[in-house]
This record gives C-alpha cells, structure tokens and sequence, in this order.
C-alpha cells in the first residue's frame, strides 16, 4: 500500500506585519491562491513596475478569494529601509494589501524567508496553489498577459499554461528562463 | 431522451484576407480556442491600444494553440480605408496574423461581421471558446491581466473567472459594464 | 561697399492643402518662426511618436507666434495614402493644423518638398528661425527638452544653444549625429 | 544719478550635502543658470515623474554650465527620511549631481530652504537666471517642452518666454497658475 505525501514549501518568517490585524501564514491559508510578492522600498523596478503590477493584481481579481502578500525583503542598505521608513512609504504609495517585514538573519544579509525561497532579488514573486505548492516562481516582472493566465490558473486550480510548452502538459521541471519553482515532489 | 442542442455564434463573413495561404472560418476552428481582434486602420485607440495588446498576446500564448484572427471592421471613411490601404498598414505595423476584411453591407456603412456580432466599435474583441462559443465579447481595451486570465481559461476549456463574481461559477448572464456576451443557450 | 546676400532654404511644393483656408508658402511667412512636420500616415513612429509631440508643441506655444506645419511626404505605398485616407487621418487624429500634400515627383518615388530639403524619412521636422533661415533639422524624434529649447531660441531670435558645443556658439557647421541643417551661407 | 538695487532670493540652508565635495550656494553660482529641484525620496510623483525629468535635463543639458542641484525638503514622514536613506535612494536611483539636505526647522515640520523660497510642497522646481534672480519657480512636474524652453532662455540670459503672453514681454508679474515668481523688484 502506498501514501502520497508532498513536501510543502517552507513558511514565512516575518518580524513585523503591517495592515493586517493578525499575522499571516502560508499554512492557515491553505485552500486559498497566494499572491507573494517580494520587494525593498529603495529597489526602483519595485516601485516602477512591480507594485503598480501588484496594485493591477488586487484591482482585477479583487472579487477572487486570491490573497496578495507583501513581503519587504531587504538584503541591502538595511539602515535606510527600516519598518519605520516602510510604514511611511506604505502610507505614500497607498499599498493597503498586508505585508511583512522579512526576519532578520544575525548571520546574513540575506533575510530569512528570501533565502528559505532561494529569492534571487527584488521585485520577486511567488504564487501559491490552493494546494499550497508553488505554481510558479519569478524574479523580474512578468507580463501581465501572463501572470493574468496564471492567477486564473491557481484560481480554477490547474496547473500553469504558461511559460513552455512542456508546462502546458503538467511536466515537473518549471525552470523556464532562470526562473524556477520550488520542488514539490512525490513520493510514494 | 433528451440531446441538448447549442446554437453557436454566426460565422466570419470577409472579402479579402491578408496573411493566410487559405480563407478561416470559426467553424473550421472549431476545438481550438480563437481570439478575434475587430479594428480599423484608422482608429486611433487600435493602433495605440488594441494592436500592441494583440501582438503582446501573440507573443505570450504563441506556443499554445490559441488562433488569433484580426477583422478589418470598417463602418466609416470607406474611401479612407481600402484593402489597398489596409495591406500596407500590416506591412509597416508588422502585423503577421491572418486579418479578413469584413464584407461590406450594400445597404449599410456597417459591415456584415460588425452586424452579426453586434459589434458596437472598433476596437473590439471577442474571445471564442474551444466548442465555438463566445467566452467573453468587448467593446474597447480591456486589461491584460483579466484578458490572459480569459485566454487561460478558454484554452484550459473552462469558463471565465474575470468579470464578476457571478461568472466565477459560470452563470448564464454574462453582460459586465455593457460588455456583452452573444447568447448561446441549450435546449432540451 | 558690400552687401550680404543670404541664400534661404527652398520652398514647399504642395498639391493639396488641409486645415487652411489658403496656400501657405515659407516665404509668407518671414518673420515667424515655423516648425515644419514631415510625415507619413502609415508611419508607426509618427503616429506613436511625432505627432503626439506636435500636438504637444501645439498646446504649449499656441499663445506664440510659431507657426506649425505638418507636410504629407509620401515616398512609398502611395497608392495606400492618398489625400482621401489623409483627410481621413487627420479628422480622426484631430490634428487640426495646417498640412499639406507634398507635390509628387513623376520621376521619382521621393515628392517634390522631401527632395529639396533633403528629408531621409518621416518622421522629420525643420525648424526656421524668423528670418527664413534653417534653424534645425532631424530625422526621427527628438527630445521634448531639446525642441523646446530651439523653439524658445527661434521665437527669441537666438541661435540654438542645443545640440553640441559648437552651436552654442554660433558654430556655422550644425551637422549633429547624421542630422544637418541645411546650408544657409553668406556672400559679401 | 540713480542706482539699480535688485533683491536677489534668499540663500539655500543645508545642514548635509551629497555628491559634492564641497557646499554650494547661490551666491557663489551667480553668473551660472541653476535648476534646483526640491523632492522627498518617498513622494511618488518626484520618483515617478520629476527625478525622471531632472535626469533628463542633464542628458540634454549637460554641455551647457546649467547647475543642477537637488534639495530633499522633508516636512512629513521625517524620521522615514533620515540622511541614512536618503543616501541609499541616490545611490539605487544613480542621482549624480549635488543634493543638499534641506536644514530642519525645530519649530516647524517645514524645514529652513522651503520656508525661504515659499515651496509649498513636493516635487517643486526653481529656475535662476544667471543674476541670481528667480526666472520661474514651479509647484508639480511641467512638460518638458517648456522646462526646456525655460531653461534655453536662462541659458541665454533671456526672460521666459512661457507661460503667458505676458512673460514674452518681460512683465513684471510672474505669476501663472498659482506658480509664482519669487519677487525681483528694481528701484531707483
């Protein structure tokens, strides 16, 4: 007799939360889509193309049961880019969906979620089936063409369209052009 | 016993066709998902707007099986607009997808796809569905994001989650913010 | 005793006028600045780029003397842009400045006013300073901060101080990265 | 016999600068145009339109002796803003010309330079001839084709030519649409 059991990706580490009343976890929103978006205040592709995206993002599927995160991954500068700085530039940049502050490592200047995903940098963004396994996993800013295909994807809970040919059908591999997705194996 | 008996949307009706060796019809498409981009050379929210879009789709869902169709819909500036004119507008917006030339009504400025379709203005779009109906019909430029979540869904087979909340659960009505679909009912 | 004869550039060649009551001629129009448009209606950098600039430059010295003029410089497709389609383009494009059809050559694909200013392609814009002379010309689309300050030095009576050094300071030769004012010399 | 006093502008109050090794002053640039550029590193429209601008006159402007100079005017939000992030924002964004920390005020949240030249938020801009006069002071981001005409006449040593019919003719009052003219005012 065998059983199925999937590894699941690792869960947010997260030192502080801002506009939400309660702190967040992949776990306790398993069985919903997750929209995660990783950015630094001070990183300009941020601010000029990946949040306006992620401010589309909640426009266009704010009638879905789709949950977008932020998550402020800061791996330079870490003095300029404190929470205090964060709040200000939430306020300013009118960003009203929850996000974290990524937990500090004493050993590193990387902080602990970015490496717990293997981020590469900012912007980054990693979305979540209902199922909590990583449907795909991007640093840069995608086209919005695809990523309106993969949330609508995740929404209907099928696997990614989008990206290769081989993805299409369902392969395990989704590394596509350096962007890959975290492992999500079976064993038996 | 009962059968259950779609109607299916009219068929293209085209004078002249740019970039194909041989004439399209929706019906010959049928089991294929089919994006119809209705424009006029001359219409300036195309040229700046819908164009780009319909080349960024081509680009995004190029290894899928999506057929992506451009309808020359003219209904003003007749003398303006010609087939002659329309095959050098292709060649200079490198347009490489096949575009028919709506055929011309004797009786009307509208052209008879126009008609058929209700098409209310260039641009339009209407995205058909693998068994040929109509997924989702518009009347100007629509957001990439629900536009790659639609083509998502209708190349995966499944009805549209963008919209409303109702059509998330496939709801008969389809009419959002008067974009219309055409009807295609069942009967017992 | 000496007199200065200053040679002036050529003038236009038009068969056909748009949005003016009566024929415009360069030499008329001594003592304003003009800014001259050449253009194509299949021109996608034109449509994308050029005109929105005119329009802009429109909006923002309408309260000067400059006069604008956008000429139709057809050298190919011209079976695809005749004045029928540009009467056309120019209602829906609301351009509602003077424009003219510039002459054809029957030995030659390249119209009469394109060949004696020796314009590359479209879009190309000269500009003139008050006293007929050529003040600048380009091919392709400049920066709006660099026409607005040659249209400043032309409304002002000065030479241009853009472009390079040298022309700040008067240099006789304004041949700037392949793009060459027209010869305007003087004899004693 | 009389004798012309002209009231030049109040002088910058800077307790911090950035990308100089040494403090500038008006006083010491006269015989120079200077474009200062008041900001905030998290206001949007100064990322998002007015640092794009800046960057752009000194691509365009950068054979000519315009001085540009930034002055980061924080009067919200101050402990975001401190001079340890702001020096992390000219690094990310690759600001290269001076900028002063404008000098706090312990009475107000406006700080010393804004109060002086009566800036009445972010981002603003001032354009000095080169007497040290005030050639026009603007409150949002204006069109390119007019900052660049502005700045030519400030090259030129010639009064704006923009704004209004009046400005053509060097009237006194330079006032235009809420964007007033520091006074300049000659007696005898």
């Amino acid at each position: 007799m065998s059983t199925t059991l999937k590894t699941l990706p690792p869960e947010l580490a997260v030192s502080e939360w801002f506009n939400t009343p309660a702190p967040l976890s992949l776990a306790a929103l398993r069985g919903r889509p997750v929209f995660l978006h990783s950015f630094q205040l001070l990183c300009p592709g941020c601010v000029a193309e990946s949040i306006p995206q992620v401010q589309r993002i909640e426009r266009i599927f704010g009638h879905t049961d789709l949950q977008i995160i932020g998550i402020h991954t800061v791996f330079e500068h870490h003095a300029a880019m404190s929470p205090v700085t964060l709040g200000a530039f939430l306020h300013e940049y009118r960003i009203k969906h929850p996000v974290g502050v990524d937990l500090a490592d004493e050993q590193s200047d990387t902080p602990i979620t970015m490496q717990r995903f293997g981020l590469r940098g900012t912007p980054s963004s990693i979305l979540f089936d209902r199922d909590g396994s990583v449907a795909y996993q991007a640093f840069g800013v995608e086209a919005d063409l695809a990523v309106g295909a993969r949330i609508a994807m995740a929404l209907s809970n099928r696997t990614a369209v989008i990206g290769s040919q081989k993805s299409l059908f369902g392969a395990d591999e989704r590394c596509v052009d350096g962007q890959c997705k975290v492992s999500s194996q079976s064993t038996a």
